[in-house]
């Protein structure tokens, strides 16, 4: 019901705004030509008027979105050549599917998508950016980097300058593969690899509020952070999304129901409720499953010593009833030249992952073959719960 | 000509020491008696009464062991049944071959060894000494141990107090096995693994001094740090064994340099000499050379959440040609429960290290074969040089 009435208003938002876009055609021509000039795009005047007229701000960027595609459209038909990249919002949507990190919802700068499966992120202020920048150059262009490696890192389109969606102007944003597009209800979570995540180099107060909050998360106990993580618990939709503050105080005991209750079908805040596993063996176990994956990666890791991943994710996912489960590494604002020494920060914390995704199934029921069975289907999984 | 006047001098001291026993012998009688009710022992009067009269300084400990020898044969005659275990000062040693940790030397607290291959480790001040002596006793009692990693730690005989070699009188002392017993002229290194040295539970000013340590060596960059070493470089019995500050200042260009120099026939502070790798391949390399029992070791720190080994070091050493190849563990006083959890941080270090060594030897020149022979011997590694 909460979903239609959700709906219904958006069109009436949409309807609302063709008004107000026609009302504002009258004096768009003359207008444009002055905002062109004064460095002030059409999304900020529209996205600023319709924030008065409204004063909804939840469904504030995505009126704004249809307004623009509406304005631009007309805009374009006019003014062909003086369209610049930077006013293409109109393709760009919010990430439903992002777990952690900052978003582009209430005001803020947060990455974008587009319908053709690209994942828009802008470049941070500072050396973060430029060197995720650098990385994604540098590793795109990698001859050494095997090929069963480069899938586990979304693919670099390079950069373009676009809108930002904080509204703050034309912004250089990272173009990558978004790699949770063609997954549908995708469970994620978003693990910080690494008991240290500041680069060895970094200026004294980075380094003193990195160890703090390495020290107050699992960090430093076990070698990496759950940082965030949605579970679709059915097939309606039904989405469990803990709050970032509940995730950052897990104890080692949560982060092993929550590896559990990743692969539920059951999963829930409730911690009387035990989580059902039934996902366990398709999503974790077999030979294209989350842990042959991380073993993989585990592999390059104790040779590689190209770069050194700090403060680096790894994203796992999975699809409805755990199809297409998946392992991605994601941000590389802190990546350095690993100077011929090994990662040993990234790969001594994901041998511990590895070795509780590998416990967290298996060691309270070690009858149970939930990660043993390497041709798994979900059928056999089914009748596979560890807990 | 140095080591001879040495010898004579010795013989001097220990004809002289005797003089002062037959001396003593006078009024030992009335004094033991005194001696032993006030609980000073005849030990380290003595130790006291000869450093008084030679004031030599270098020579202290292993006078006062002759002298010790004679006095204590006759003590044991006149009084057998007053002597207690902590006057069994006269069958220890210094030890030799000690690279690291505090020496038996200069009046200071340290290790002793006696003839028969044990090693006498004071059990240190408050948690240190009860958290090192809770860790033998757990780890030679668990079964779940495998045999093959047993053999990387040195053997616990329990405890026994005897006199400290710092003369402050009866001391609790682990007995251990003396893991360099039998090899003649071993070359050693001790490595502190890990890159954080603190258990996460630790006060914190012990937590900033150890950070401090970390990322002022190479612990936090590599993963592991040179404690200490000796090499011996030729059957002449020509030793070098650097200063603790030079091995401190260490970068990971000069820890390399000291991997190839540590299996070289020429191994010298000369950073122009290059070292000629001569016993890489038959101590690094084969299948029961230090690269193997190191890939043993990993395989166990991959599984085992029983225990943490916070600033536990790995020993390497060979014999003379190269012989008797081993790892030991050694180090225990930080050591915490796994509760479940892999030791990452040892694990990451143990990985760099391994990869280090492997590198150290042959990146610079992968046509060389030295660790890739599995079955090499002396005569072998003499053509296989890696710098």
């Amino acid at each position: 019901m909460r979903l239609r009435m959700r709906r219904h208003h958006i069109s009436m938002s949409c309807l609302f705004s063709f008004l107000i876009s026609e009302l504002l055609f009258v004096v768009r021509g003359s207008l444009a030509v002055l905002l062109m000039r004064s460095r002030i795009s059409v999304v900020v005047w529209t996205e600023l008027i319709l924030r008065f007229i409204h004063g909804i701000r939840k469904s504030r960027l995505l009126l704004c979105h249809h307004v623009n595609r509406h304005l631009l459209c007309q805009f374009h038909t006019q003014f062909p050549l003086t369209i610049q990249s930077s006013y293409t919002l109109d393709m760009f949507k919010v990430p439903v599917h992002q777990v952690a990190g900052h978003q582009a919802i209430g005001g803020k700068l947060g990455p974008l998508v587009d319908d053709d499966g690209r994942f828009y992120k802008p470049l941070q202020s500072g050396e973060r950016g430029s060197t995720e920048k650098a990385f994604y150059t540098s590793f795109s262009s990698n001859t050494s980097i095997p090929e069963d490696i480069r899938r586990f890192f979304p693919v670099f389109h390079g950069t373009q300058v676009l809108e930002a969606s904080d509204g703050s102007g034309p912004c250089p944003h990272l173009v990558l593969q978004d790699i949770v597009s063609g997954h549908l209800s995708p469970s994620i979570m978003d693990i910080k690899m690494g008991a240290n995540t500041w680069p060895p180099q970094s200026p004294e107060d980075y380094i003193t509020r990195c160890l703090e909050k390495d020290r107050e998360t699992t960090s430093i106990n076990l070698g990496f952070r759950i940082e965030g993580f949605h579970i679709y618990r059915s097939e309606e939709s039904d989405l469990w999304k803990p709050e970032k503050q509940f995730i950052k105080s897990f104890s080692a005991q949560d982060v092993r129901l929550v590896l559990k209750k990743f692969v539920s079908s059951n999963a829930s805040p409730d911690l009387d409720l035990n989580p059902d596993c039934a996902f366990a063996s398709i999503v974790y176990g077999g030979s294209t499953g989350i842990l042959a994956q991380l073993r993989e990666l585990k592999a390059w890791f104790e040779v590689q010593t190209i770069y050194r991943f700090y403060s680096c994710s790894v994203l796992m996912m999975h699809g409805k009833g755990g199809s297409g489960a998946a392992v991605k590494l994601v941000d590389f604002a802190h990546v350095v030249d690993g100077e011929g020494v090994i990662d040993h920060n990234f790969l001594g914390g994901l041998c511990s992952l590895i070795e509780f995704i590998s416990k967290a199934t298996q060691d309270e029921y070690p009858n149970k073959t939930c990660l043993k069975d390497s041709e798994n289907n979900r059928s056999s999984s089914d009748n596979c719960t560890c807990e």
